[in-house]
């Protein structure tokens, strides 16, 4: 997969992008990534890529000229029409499913505006997507899309390793994931659930989807369709409401 | 204010918390960060920060003593007690108003895992709050951690000058913003609407409010509470709703 990003800091990205799974995702040939700044496509005089509103008001907005030429100069040698992401607070929010979508493209190329808008006219001929990551307002879309960067490329073939599997992720599995314990097995006074050490694998297994009920059920009750359930399962749910109550 | 986080990557930081906004409020004093790999405070002789998980099962699972030990030495100095917010798929789904119940407090510690889990007893004892930005999945919570410090920081007081003023923000006003035009007015045949090179500002104005309106009808339909709406803007709805159908 081939990734561009636009962005007027494209010093933020140093320390993501060369680090971890993202690095050795670039390391196994799995993903290349450019950030580049679109002040360099500028054909002003100054180096300018925003200016102030028509009609007034107070911000800047970007001008399309730099944008719309970066895009088609990392556009030129692609075979494949690159998805074109604009990071925006209007757009549709993200999910995993828009993440496995996205890691099924060849080439996506990523619009981050800081403070300042955008011209109307690169959202509508330049852009394909227009995506958010949340209800929430970022000083600018670098953040917004290392996130999806990152949600992307560990999707792809060979990214991650048996041992961080994402076959059993929160979201993939439909419920949270159950409580987890590792070593000591008293730390400070707290002690590790005796059934985790019991040794009997019926019962672990048993405790481990009753608690990744109970999770699901306190944290986030819109993921269970409790027609679907087992009557096991049925009965958990009355044990934990009668506890709740 | 001041923010620690604790991450066994504590290089992926550096590029997103030493540009723009955040190192402008570092310089301005608003904010003071630290990024601590907490495998520094493992008494193991390893500085081991993981193992295996008790009953079996895939993945490795983050042990309670260095991320105890951590908290505990990063809040010994502080007067308030710290709002210790652990990066989980699992957590309350951040939004601007989480954003701005932070931006009061003092100080804030975040916990970043990787792909590993956490030990239960982290959650229970240790954690005063689980944040999920969104339902996708990380390799990581630096990356989560990021984001919520973005947002949080850029609403203290004096980082942000009058020119990225957050006052206007989407989320702020109810409505997504209306589409905004810069020079040329004409960009490889595309034009921006007259009324908006028109001088006329009430025309402009009201373009401006009935352009929002569409938006937020037609991409954030959520956010729009019909009774309140004036008798213009039911009008305008009503206009939509006929030009969708």
């Amino acid at each position: 997969m081939r990734i561009n990003i636009l962005s007027l800091f494209p010093e933020m990205f140093t320390g993501v992008l060369q680090h971890s799974i993202m690095k050795n995702a670039q390391d196994r040939g799995a993903v290349e990534f450019s950030v580049v700044n679109f002040r360099d496509y500028s054909t002003n005089k100054h180096n300018n890529v925003d200016d102030y509103p028509y009609g007034g008001g107070a911000g800047m907005v970007l001008t399309p000229q730099p944008i719309f030429d970066a895009v088609d100069d990392l556009s030129k040698d692609s075979t494949v029409k690159p998805r074109v992401i604009l990071m925006c607070p209007q757009g549709v929010r993200y999910n995993q499913k828009k993440a496995e979508e996205l890691a099924n493209e060849e080439h996506l190329i990523f619009i981050c505006g800081h403070y300042e808008g955008y011209d109307e006219r690169i959202r509508e001929h330049v852009v394909t997507d227009e995506i958010s990551i949340g209800d929430y307002v970022l000083t600018g879309g670098e953040l917004a899309s290392m996130v999806i960067v990152d949600s992307v490329v560990r999707l792809l073939p060979g990214v991650l390793g048996n041992e961080t599997s994402h076959k059993k992720d929160s979201f993939s599995t439909g419920y949270l994931e159950h409580p987890q314990y590792t070593r000591p097995s008293e730390f400070r006074g707290l002690k590790v659930p005796d059934v985790l050490l019991s040794g009997n694998h019926k019962l672990i297994d048993e405790w481990r989807e009753k608690e990744s009920l109970r999770r699901t059920f306190l944290r986030r009750p819109d993921l269970l369709v409790e027609e679907q359930l087992s009557d096991v399962k049925k009965k958990w749910l009355e044990e934990f409401r009668k506890e709740r109550d």
